[in-house]
C-alpha cells in the first residue's frame, strides 16, 4: 500500500455532528491518523441522526455517522472529568493538530483553551470551528446550519424572485452547507498552519466561523454590496435579473444555458437561426443584453419547447460549445455516466451496516490518492488500543475507567 | 513585518474569473508569492465585470477583479505563442504550485498538461480547477456557476417548497458558490499535496471539479439519497418538512430557531409557557416532533407575533440558550456589531479605485496572520520585474515582446 499524502500527521478530533468531523474526515481520508474523541454513552450526535437502514434508529448504524467518520480511530472519553481531561491532554502531547467545535467559553472553562494547550504542546495546531468564531460578542452563542445561513445574509436572497416577500419567507439551500464549507475551510487553514509551522516550529490557533465561511461563498456579488452598500433583492443572482440566472424549460424538463457572455452569443444566434430581434444592438452588448435578458430568455424557451433537455444539451453544448446542461435531480446525479466514470460516489463497507453508497474524494491527487481504509469506529472501539498501547494504562485501569464512566 | 504563513511558497496562477483566482488569493493573502498570468490586451474576464465605481466600466477599476487578486504580482503573457509558452515554462521552473482553470484538452494541446509540466519540474504541484474535473466524458465541456449548481443536483431542491414544481423552475443560491467552493477545496488540496511532497519531493496533479465540490456541500442528506436511492423533494431541508427548516415570522421580520433538537426543547416549552399541547408525547420525541413540526412552527409563530426579531433573539438565544437569530439581509451583515468586532469585512486601497470594502480573512490564525500587503495588479504591471529581474530578459526584448503582442 503506498504511503498516503498525510501519513505522518497525527490529529485528535474533539468535535460533534458535521463541521469538525467532516474536517477530520478530510485529513483521515488522505492518511492522517485521526483519533475521534466521543462522550461515553451517547457518542457523537450524528449517531442519532438518520438515515438508518430500514429506518430503524441504531447509534451504531447511522449512515451519516458512518460517512463522516471513515478512516478514524474512535475512543470514548469524558473530557469534563479530571481523569478524562488528563488522558485528553496526554493524547494532545502526541498530536500535530486538534480539531474541535465547542463554544470558546466551554473550552476555556475546561482549561482546554488554546493558550493552555499551547503551553503544554507548543507545536500543536488548534483548529476551532464554531458558529460565530473565537472573537466578537456572539462567540458563545449557539448556532445551527440554518442560523449560519441567515446570520451570514446568504439566506435572505435564496428564496428566488418572489412576488410577495413579506409573506414568502427566506429559505436556505439544501443540506448542511455552512458546516461543510467551514470544514473545508478548516482543512485548508490547518494545512496552511502546518506549512507555517515548518518555518518556526510553533503551533497556531486557527479560527473558523461557520457563517463567515458561508458568507464568503457568495463570492463576487458580495463585493458589490459591501462596496456600494446596496441591499440585494431577493433574486437568485443578487446582482442581475433572475431570469438570466434560472434554468429554462424544454419539452421535458429544465436546462441551464449561458446567454450573457459575449463569447457564446454568436453561437446562440446561430442556433436560434439568426432571428431579426437578435441582430438589434441592444442584444449584442453584454450589458444591455443582461438588462433585457427576459426577452432573450423568452425566445430561447420558445425555441427549446420542441426539444428534450437531452436534445438541447446536444445542440448547445456538444455541437455549438455553448455552456449548457440539463438540470439534474439527485437521482440523475447518482446515475450520471460522467460521475460514474469519475468515481464521484463510492461503495463503503461497515460491519454493522453492510454496503452503502457515499460521496467519494472531495479532492484527489496523483501518487498518493484518497483511500477508504476502514469504516467509522463503533463508540469506544479503539479505547484499548489508544489507552493501553499508546498511553500505557493497564487493562485493569481501563475496566475502572469504564466503571467510573470516564470512557 | 512578521513573516507570513506561506512566505516561502511560489505560485503561478493561470486562471480566469473566480475559481482559480480565488484559490490564488487564498494563498497570496497568507504570504505566498502568486504571479498571475493574464492574456495581453484583454486580461482576466473579471476585469469586465462589475461592480465599477459610478457604474462606469473600466478594466482597471473592476471591484470584483480588485477583490479577487489582492496581494498578487501580475504579468500579461500570450501563453499560446511560442515565446509566451517558453516564458511560462521558465516561470514554472521556479514555482511550487501552478493553479489553472482551463479545459484539460486546451492545456494538453498547449503542451501544458500535467505530464509535460511534471517532466520539466518534478516537484511542481498542478492544481486544476474545472467545471467537470480532469476525467470523465464531460471533462472538456464548458460550465458556469449556474450549470455546476444544476449538474451537481443541488439546484433542484433549492427553490423551496413550491406548489407547482412543473411551472416553478429550480433556482440556484446567490453568487458564485460553485466557484468559491472549488477554490477553497483547491487550496486545501494544494496544501495537502505540499505536505505530501515533504515526504518524497514529488509534485502532484490536484483534480478539482466545481460541481463535485458543490454537490459535497450538501453534506448529510446526500448520504441518504446515495444510500437509499431516494429523490429528494424540492424542499429546503431535503430530508424533512421545510417548515422545520425555514425561518419564522415575528412582528417585524423573520428569525431562525432550533425546535427539533431534544436538548433545547425543554427551554422552548418554558418560553412558550408550558402549553398543554406541548406536553403531549408526540412533541417530546425528536422524531415525532419533526414529523409534526408544522404544528410546533404554528405555535411558535403565534407566540412570536407580539415580539420583534430583536426581542425574540433576546428571549430565546440570550436568556434561554436556544439557537436563534434574526434573518439578516446583506445590509444587516455589513453593519452587524459582531462582524465589525471580528473584522469580517475590511477596507482595501487601490490606486485606480480608491478605498473600497471587501470580505476579510476566510480563515485566520495566530502569529502569522492574514494580511493585505498590496492591491490587485494592473494588467501587465509586473512584466518588467518578472521578465527582466527574474527571468533575465533585457528591456529591449521586453519592448519587442510588447510589439509582438506576446505580453
Amino acid at each position: 500500500m503506498p504511503q498516503q499524502a498525510l501519513s505522518d500527521l497525527k490529529v485528535v478530533e474533539y468535535g460533534d455532528f458535521i463541521s469538525a468531523p467532516y474536517c477530520g474526515k478530510l485529513l483521515a481520508d488522505l492518511g492522517a491518523e485521526v483519533i475521534k474523541v466521543e462522550p461515553p454513552g451517547t457518542g457523537d450526535s450524528s449517531r442519532r441522526y438518520g438515515p438508518f437502514p430500514n429506518d430503524e434508529p441504531d447509534t451504531e448504524r447511522s449512515l451519516l455517522y458512518a460517512y463522516m467518520n471513515t478512516n478514524k480511530l474512535g475512543i470514548s472519553l469524558d473530557v469534563q472529568s479530571p481523569l478524562g481531561k488528563k488522558i485528553f491532554k496526554a493524547l494532545l502531547q502526541q498530536a500535530d493538530v486538534l480539531i474541535e467545535n465547542y463554544p470558546p467559553k466551554f473550552m476555556h472553562e475546561l482549561g482546554l483553551d488554546h493558550e493552555s494547550l499551547h503551553s503544554a504542546n507548543p507545536g500543536l495546531i488548534v483548529t476551532s470551528i464554531t458558529s460565530f468564531g473565537q472573537s466578537g460578542q456572539y462567540r458563545d452563542y449557539k448556532g445551527t446550519d440554518l442560523i449560519s445561513f441567515h446570520m451570514g445574509g446568504i439566506g435572505y436572497p435564496t428564496s428566488g424572485d418572489v412576488d410577495d416577500p413579506d409573506n414568502y419567507p427566506p429559505l436556505k439551500g439544501p443540506g448542511h452547507q455552512a458546516d461543510i464549507m467551514a470544514a473545508i475551510t478548516g482543512a485548508a487553514a490547518a494545512m496552511s498552519a502546518l506549512m507555517a509551522r515548518r518555518m518556526d516550529g510553533v503551533g497556531r490557533h486557527v479560527d473558523i466561523s461557520e457563517q463567515e465561511a458561508l458568507v464568503r461563498a457568495i463570492g463576487g456579488p458580495i463585493v458589490s454590496h459591501v462596496s456600494r452598500g446596496e441591499t440585494p433583492n431577493r433574486i437568485a443572482g443578487m446582482d442581475r435579473p433572475i431570469s438570466g440566472r434560472k434554468p429554462l424549460r424544454a419539452k421535458d424538463g429544465y436546462f441551464s444555458a449561458q446567454m450573457l457572455m459575449d463569447q457564446f452569443w454568436p453561437s446562440m444566434k446561430k442556433v436560434l437561426g439568426y432571428p431579426e430581434w437578435a441582430e438589434q444592438d441592444v442584444f449584442n452588448d453584454r450589458t444591455t443584453r443582461s438588462q433585457n435578458i427576459e426577452v432573450v430568455t423568452a425566445h430561447v424557451e420558445e425555441w427549446a419547447k420542441d426539444y428534450t433537455t437531452a436534445e438541447v444539451f446536444q445542440i448547445l453544448q456538444v455541437e455549438n460549445h455553448i455552456p449548457c446542461l440539463p438540470v439534474n435531480t439527485m437521482e440523475d446525479v447518482f446515475t450520471h455516466p460522467h460521475f460514474i466514470e469519475r468515481g464521484t460516489f463510492v461503495q463503503m463497507e461497515h460491519p454493522d451496516i453492510g454496503t452503502f453508497q457515499a460521496p467519494g474524494p472531495p479532492y484527489d491527487f496523483s501518487l498518493t490518492p484518497w483511500q477508504i481504509k476502514g469504516p467509522a469506529p463503533r463508540l469506544g472501539q479503539h479505547n484499548g488500543e489508544i489507552m493501553c498501547s499508546r498511553l500505557g494504562y493497564s487493562k485493569e485501569e481501563l475496566v475502572k475507567m469504564k466503571q467510573l464512566g470516564v470512557i
